[in-house]
């Protein structure tokens, strides 16, 4: 499909927590954390998602016009109803534009991406901002320390347009698959019809964020690297074509198995999860940003946006910048 | 877009609730009920959102194969992580389907099966299985009596696939806007990041149903209309050539308004909000399903599916089945 990402935008909130800072509170050594989760420091966000989404959002506009639809793909909303996307638009001062939102947990980005690829390729809408922007701190369980070491807070949004015949950029390839049987690996159990918040016997733990890390490591592990295959055989290509491998930042471990089990060059795989975390959907396009505006990702270069998330689902884009 | 609804499918809880047997909870007179609501009976699901929208999308189905992409379209999830399009498939013994949910409370419907259409469209998926499922009536407040008694339960899908060259079926025209300025007047402000459910500061209040019923009508009333008047301009098509116009069911009066108002005759409106309540995103999928299985919606037959939503946004489609 024929689409260009023509702007990007950060917001990484200015409180980082180091893992020194959190180590008392799920009761384990730095090492443990390091260990475990990869993660050396992340950022905790004092503003809401709304806030931190619509920063991002204006970097990826650029100054430009309004865009004419903008999409949330986050992880976690800002409230039940109404969703997120509004209140993006509220605070950058839009009136009238559509918005809703797309919602896969951590594979939102990726998979509104090639949605709103959909859209431009079918003449539906010509400038859509996606925004992803979560903050997963506010969930932490410090009952369960691995999950909790693991989650940072941030956002990232790309303006999506139109490429034009004499540009490369587009979307080449894109796949997703859902596997129930994993449904209960990931988990914030709360929030909704099943565990209401008013419901009595709805626990703190429903509400809190809940993850079986090693099953999932399996399960993903397996999925991921199939899916990685399906794509290279579909589009004909080799690993070494592939200029950037952005993963969503699951874990120090996930990201790593891109190389040791997936194949790629150190040099590849693009990770920030030392440094911010598990930012749930946001993971992707922060990284993805943080690559483009430090020059790494140049235009023409081929990029795969490769992950799994809560569902337990795994998905693959490739795109040429 | 060339795409046409091959399957459709319902379920109404078997559960009926009628305004006297809420009156004392709300403290207002059955009379009251039926002039401010226009609800007499809503259904009250004993099951959760899950098994409802699979009961619907396995209707839809109509023993065919299994759908290419499942997108829940409701406007309450069954919890905040994984989506609840996770747990239709679970329900529906599917393993491996990519499925994601599209969100903007009661607009959900209208959203995705525009969306839907443009990724059939893109050939990016063939075979598509959108569900509703909506349980407003877990989240009622009583102390708010015209919300209360507007709510009720209910769940619809459709199969949406690509329409032959021989077909006329086809998504003709689709347009939305969102307000943020009303985003305050439909409300759940809590189950996500802003009202968590375990910040002590959230209270029960926050985490109901809560809308401001007069200035929304009044909104609403003015920017449907103008999304009718939109529609109707770019499609150089007359109200007399629509057959069917499938509103949001949000309360009898804004019903009442596509005919006061909108210019419609009664004959061409479908209501049933008088039986069913308000079901949020199931509304229209739930109206629309009802008339093709009763016979009315033939095909060929040209459908306007309209409303608002939360947000506040206000869409408009309209369909050749």
């Amino acid at each position: 499909m024929k689409i260009k990402i023509s702007g990007s935008g950060l917001y990484l909130p200015p409180k980082i927590e180091r893992s020194e800072d959190i180590a008392h509170l799920i009761d384990r050594s730095v090492e443990w954390i390091h260990e475990k989760s990869g993660v050396f420091e992340r950022r905790v966000s004092e503003i809401d998602v709304d806030k931190m989404g619509a920063i991002a959002g204006k970097e990826a506009l650029n100054d430009g016009p309004p865009p004419d639809l903008i999409i949330n793909a986050s992880g976690v909303p800002r409230q039940t109803i109404p969703d997120t996307s509004t209140f993006y638009q509220k605070e950058m001062g839009f009136e009238g534009i559509p918005s809703y939102s797309i919602h896969c947990t951590c594979l939102s980005f990726i998979t509104a991406l090639h949605t709103a690829s959909s859209l431009i390729q079918s003449n539906s809408y010509d400038r859509i901002l996606i925004i992803s922007a979560d903050r997963g701190t506010v969930g932490r369980n410090y009952n369960e320390p691995e999950s909790a070491s693991l989650l940072g807070d941030g956002a990232a949004a790309v303006l999506l347009e139109p490429s034009s015949n004499d540009e490369d950029s587009e979307l080449l390839y894109h796949t997703m698959s859902t596997w129930p049987s994993g449904s209960n690996l990931t988990e914030v159990r709360g929030g909704g019809t099943r565990k209401h918040p008013q419901d009595p016997n709805t626990t703190k733990e429903d509400n809190l964020f809940s993850m079986d890390g090693p099953a999932i490591y399996k399960i993903a592990r397996k999925q991921v690297y199939r899916i990685l295959l399906e794509t290279l055989k579909e589009t004909g290509l080799k690993r070494e074509s592939i200029d950037w491998v952005i993963p969503h930042q699951a874990s120090g471990k996930a990201v790593e198995a891109y190389i040791s089990a997936g194949g790629f060059n150190k040099e590849q795989v693009l990770e920030t999860v030392s440094k911010f975390g598990n930012c749930v959907a946001a993971s992707v396009p922060m990284t993805l940003a943080m690559a483009i505006e430090d020059g790494r990702v140049k235009r023409g270069d081929l990029l795969m946006l490769i992950g799994t998330g809560a569902g337990l689902s795994a998905a693959c884009s490739l795109i040429r910048y």
